[in-house]
């Protein structure tokens, strides 16, 4: 969609591109004076190698500032950074998994976990969520087998936007406390989305919960750096085999080919994370898809409320005429007649949502508009059949 | 080694580490400065996701300089962009090579080689070098199979410090050209040092010589960037299957989780490759590893003259009456000695050399002359015996 995009451009056409988690906003200015001050100093050797997991004060930081979020006593020794969320979770998956073991995670899910189990030759199982996308816990409980040693959680989720809350959270703990499996079962938090609550709050984790869990996140959307590849990967103290975990996280950062994550993008976090102004304003975000969801709504899509991030998952009205060739889903042929009108929406079929489009809001107030006109001559055209 | 020169250190030891090609030069003032003002500037979006290849500006002009280097027609489409030489070559061989495939590579060789290859299941075949480690063309040209796909080649050399010369690449190039194989074999090489040539020139290369060539480079030491990540993969235009491979290492860049090269980084290049200031001076090298070669020839060590970058790779005297214990070898317990005098080398046979030691003088100079005491101690007391 990217480079269908770029093509449109080229050949002169605007376009209402919701198709990319591409943040629009800029990183913050706090960001861009803490990277300033780190070139502008005189120290040596902050551009070179360090430990494969990274530089032990920011690793030292992330712990304690992740410990004082979720009451869990982290240890530097805990945090490896990494290439972004993709490089975490892709460190993490080569690490425990064996070929042929089984990732659970609830559906619709972000495309790529596709491809990261297909990198590690295992298999994906998708766990259906509830109709408003919320954590069907028995649905996941029930597909737990001896081969399943992850539950992939992406919460706030891409593409839904839906935010598993707390008491789905414990009930999910309680159903997996009671397993007994012939290994570890970890339960890997995917979770970038979770500073964009528009609440202001922090998303409600595994962490502090069920004690093996690891939490993979990056600074792609709330620094809005994700052209820049960082990231780190995080492992609750009572998991087992803590210890061994870190080390080979460290061992899988060098031998995948990561090496390390970006050095002076490592060191911004430090003047950055948690300080006021550290952060893009989940706000606009807000303002964008409560926008986007009112003229949906006014169309007959229906959506859930969201909460946090900038991703709507609207499903497409049963009245809208839509004729898919032979094979195809509604949403695809939707989503051919939005490009036509310039509007780039990604079919939920990719995310295993047939019947809904992915529409991602990180975007400027004409594009919304734009792409809410577009929406409105589609559904228009469709009704007049 | 870097974690064992880290406790050495934080026991109070003071330790002259040769274990590791980490550059102790900073980077030139021309990167930092572009790095300043690209952080500067008022332009928008420019640390968002792009093409997972890259930058177009950026790829557009590391073709064009590249082919100004090697006389080859390179276009924008034929550079990835990517997280290091580690990471280049992660996704070169993700993408070529199929399970039980070969590559087969001079030896002594990169260590993380092995790794690499076994990320991707396939074999690494050794092929002897000569006894001052330049190419031995036959060695290769006999331990070609069926199952080869990849010839690669890592010149100026770590570990050897061995370049490459045009007469042998010539050679090889002919003796590559008669075989008929089923498949396109591909000669990749791997030449982070190709710009810390000793005498400014750049080192010979199969671009030019053989079509189905593919480069990977980062500018970890000619920038002295190593822990920001920051490299390339070009495809000779004459490659066979040329543009299914540059779309090929689009896909896995992304799937395999680097996604894409650090965006700020990406950008740094166009104001710095090719300016007068845009490198360390390899002089600096030069004189180091000068130094380090006389005092070796004066203990008896064998070493060939190096011409570019900062390994060296001396042969241990005979004279020294090393006692390895059953089943060891007399490099590594040198190192053993060596380390217990502050010293850290790498034993060769970590690189397919052994009664070798690596030695990394990416060095201060107080560095060069606390590890030369090291060395004379050691083989003093070895000779006492």
């Amino acid at each position: 969609m990217f480079n269908a995009a770029l093509e449109m451009r080229a050949r002169g056409l605007t376009v209402y591109d919701l198709s990319l988690g591409n943040p629009d906003l800029e990183p913050p200015q706090l960001w861009k004076d803490a990277a300033l001050s780190l070139l502008n100093s005189d120290e040596r050797g902050r551009h070179r190698y360090m430990n494969n997991s990274g530089f032990p004060e920011v690793r030292k930081f992330v712990a304690e500032r992740e410990a004082s979020l979720y009451g869990v006593a982290f240890e530097a020794s805990d945090v490896t950074m990494t290439v972004g969320a993709a490089g975490g979770l892709n460190v993490a998956f080569r690490t425990i998994l064996d070929p042929g073991d089984e990732i659970l995670t609830p559906t619709p899910f972000f495309t790529e976990y596709r491809n990261y189990t297909e990198n590690h030759d295992v298999k994906l199982v998708l766990a259906p969520t509830r109709e408003d996308f919320t954590l069907d816990v028995d649905a996941i409980l029930s597909r737990i087998t001896d081969r399943t040693r992850i539950v992939l959680l992406n919460s706030p989720n891409n593409p839904t936007g839906a935010v598993y809350d707390a008491a789905s959270l414990d009930s999910l703990t309680a159903g997996l406390r009671q397993r007994t499996l012939p290994r570890p079962l970890y339960v890997v938090e995917d979770a970038p989305y979770r500073n964009l609550m528009f609440d202001g709050s922090t998303a409600p984790s595994m962490l502090g919960r069920y004690p093996n869990t690891l939490l993979v996140t990056s600074h792609s959307k709330d620094l809005a750096l994700p052209g820049e590849r960082i990231g780190y990967l995080l492992v609750a103290p009572g998991c087992e085999a803590r210890s061994e975990l870190n080390r080979a996280f460290e061992y899988w950062n060098r031998v995948l080919g990561f090496v390390n994550a970006p050095a002076l993008m490592q060191r911004t976090l430090l003047a950055v994370l948690g300080q006021p102004g550290g952060s893009v304003d989940p706000q606009i975000y807000a303002r964008k898809t409560q926008r986007m969801s009112q003229a949906l709504g006014a169309l007959g899509f229906g959506l859930p409320r969201i909460h946090a991030g900038f991703f709507l998952f609207p499903k497409l009205p049963e009245s809208l005429s839509i004729t898919p060739p032979e094979g195809g889903s509604r949403d695809v042929t939707f989503c051919q007649l939005l490009a036509a009108e310039g509007c780039l929406a990604v079919p939920g079929v990719a995310f295993g949502g047939e019947d809904h489009v992915r529409l991602a809001l990180c975007v400027g107030d004409e594009t919304v508009t734009g792409a809410i006109s577009a929406f409105e001559r589609v559904c228009g055209a469709l009704r007049q059949r």
